[in-house]
């Protein structure tokens, strides 16, 4: 048997796996999937992984089975979310598939809420003899499905708002100008974060100034460019498609993981809907003084009410800027 | 003999001495001195330190020797400013003391530009066969007594910004409320950062909305409030020493270092009168929108030319707040 420890090494490495189908898996949840088996000599060798593909299949589970082949029997699968047990048109289920591959024992990060799986799929498991367990590093897998996670709790897409800001919070000098603020390091790594949602949003007014493309600009990566939204008042130009306001992205289809990129009226809405889940600032050592604001009015009454919202994650450095990563603190 | 690395460790103490001195020891600079003995069985000793005291005497050397007694006989001095070598009716010199003494050799960090000095310390104690190093990390040492450089070179005092800043770098609400935008913790360093400066200067808004003490409110260093300072066109209350104009700090007497804590406009004006040598800002994880952004307008045309000016230098977490230093980078 694994140890606790080793059980955790192979779960973090199963959720990392997540993270590639990260902006592609819709409507499925991005999963991922490692399965183990011990070798007769005591060793244990990794024979399988997975992680959700493009549109939703195959599955992580699917996909980490198929790798294994028959060394999949008497192995232990690790899997960030419960395996679905709902019959579906375009593929098999999950839980049967692993039991018909003789796994021994399925350890499961997050349950899934899914009412056509709520449980049943690690029942269904117990019930020919597999060992499972449910729970382990549970809010790590949450926070890496966390597109998956907020669809189900709250209705809508995990948000992130990013900004390329000054230390003094500007986004652009007064007449618009905004590049650049940071440098290259910072922009190959925002091109690299639009690989990993579903759509980016930006404001009428960026659109106006900046007419920005938002695509992967990476090799290798420009067919991950997601889909562009416009929040305006006005028509939409073509290949792009347009909300009307903020709470309008709890209707958008196959959008699990929103990127907002701005300008400061755009974040500004956001912010006082309570639609941003995650800032990602990459912050220039420059300052700029008169300029635009990153963020405009959220409608703050008092200090007091600014607290205890906004906890800081990560922070890293990309050449002279720093990447600051900040969460929004939600009591269960 | 000391090795290098050696050398270079009790250079690094002396250096860290003399910033027990910074903002106390005007009209002098805030020197550093470690009186290092051998002893027979090969061991080394710390057998006198020294930093300059209140209103600049004694000297560092001359408290640090004075501690040494007869073991500064064929002991090292490491000191972070060349020894003083003219005479004054409020004490001695100090390249005499140190050869009188008996000491055996002198590192020196930084040579002393003050032109009744400018190398005839170090000739003079060469002159008396003791063995002179100058130049050991004069860098660091500039660092440490900052102030004293800069009136030396820019005939002015090193200027630190002080800023408590939001997120998205609002220093109040629109209404003017700037309590509190960062911690307890934060506020406890802020008030030791001011007993390391001459004097602390706030712009005549902040004084109308805040009425600010600026005293440092720390048990121990009640005494080590700083001379206040006033930036105005207005008459300036009692208690408080008014200037009409940025650039009216070079003739500010005894002051070598001077922390300005805002306002916006104030710290604007300093900027773009290019007199920050400093920047430290207490970031607080908090989103403030609308509001008082803490930079007013510096005169930035371009932004390519904000780029190069600042380097972030240190960065620390201060309960939830985070202090973020950068320094001005000038090509020498
Ligand atoms: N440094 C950076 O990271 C960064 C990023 C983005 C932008 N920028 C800069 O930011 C500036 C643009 O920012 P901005 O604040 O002026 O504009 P913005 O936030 O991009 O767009 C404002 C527009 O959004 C629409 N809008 C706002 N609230 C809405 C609501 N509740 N419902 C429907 N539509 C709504 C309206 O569009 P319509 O007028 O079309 O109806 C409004 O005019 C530019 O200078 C750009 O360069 C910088
Ligand atoms: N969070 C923080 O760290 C922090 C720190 C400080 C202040 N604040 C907040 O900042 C706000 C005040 O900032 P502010 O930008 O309005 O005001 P300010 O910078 O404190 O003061 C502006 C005043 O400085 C004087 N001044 C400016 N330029 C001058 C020049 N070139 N020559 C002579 N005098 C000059 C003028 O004073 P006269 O009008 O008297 O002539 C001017 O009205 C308050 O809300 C305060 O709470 C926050």
């Amino acid at each position: 048997m694994p140890s606790p420890a080793d059980d955790r090494r192979y779960m973090a490495a199963a959720i990392a796996l997540s993270g590639r189908g990260r902006g592609l898996s819709t409507p499925n949840p991005n999963v991922g999937c490692l399965i183990v088996k011990a070798s007769p000599d005591g060793g244990r060798h990794i024979v399988g992984r997975g992680w959700t593909q493009k549109g939703g299949r195959p599955h992580a589970e699917a996909q980490a089975l198929e790798q294994a082949m028959d060394r999949a029997r008497g192995a232990t699968a690790y899997v960030t979310l419960e395996p679905c047990f709902h019959l579906s048109p375009r593929g098999p289920r999950c839980a049967d598939l692993m039991a018909r591959a003789g796994v021994a024992r399925v350890v499961i990060a997050l349950r899934d809420p899914d009412p056509r799986t709520d449980g049943q799929g690690a029942a269904w498991l117990r019930d020919r003899g597999i060992a499972v367990e449910m729970g382990l590093m549970a809010q790590e897998a949450a926070g890496a499905m966390a597109g998956f996670v907020l669809r189900q709790t709250l209705g809508r897409p995990h948000v992130t708002l990013k900004l390329g800001v000054s230390i003094d919070g500007r986004i652009a000098l007064k007449d618009g100008a905004s590049r650049w603020i940071t440098g290259p390091d910072a922009r190959a790594h925002a091109h690299m974060e639009r690989a990993r949602h579903d759509a980016i949003l930006v404001g009428g007014g960026t659109l106006r100034a900046d007419a920005p493309r938002l695509d992967v600009r990476l090799r290798g990566l420009e067919d991950r460019s997601p889909r562009r939204l416009l929040l305006s008042r006005k028509d939409a130009p073509k290949g792009w498609d347009r909300i009307g306001a903020p709470e309008e992205i709890a209707a958008l289809q196959r959008v699990d993981h929103l990127l907002v990129e701005g300008g400061a009226e755009t974040a500004a809405v956001f912010l006082r809907a309570d639609l941003v889940d995650r800032l990602m600032l990459y912050r220039a050592p420059i300052i700029v003084g008169a300029g635009l604001a990153g963020i405009g009015d959220i409608g703050l009454a008092e200090l007091a009410q600014a607290h205890g919202r906004w906890r800081m994650t990560d922070v890293r450095a990309l050449g002279v800027d720093r990447l600051e990563v900040y969460e929004r603190v939600r009591s269960a």
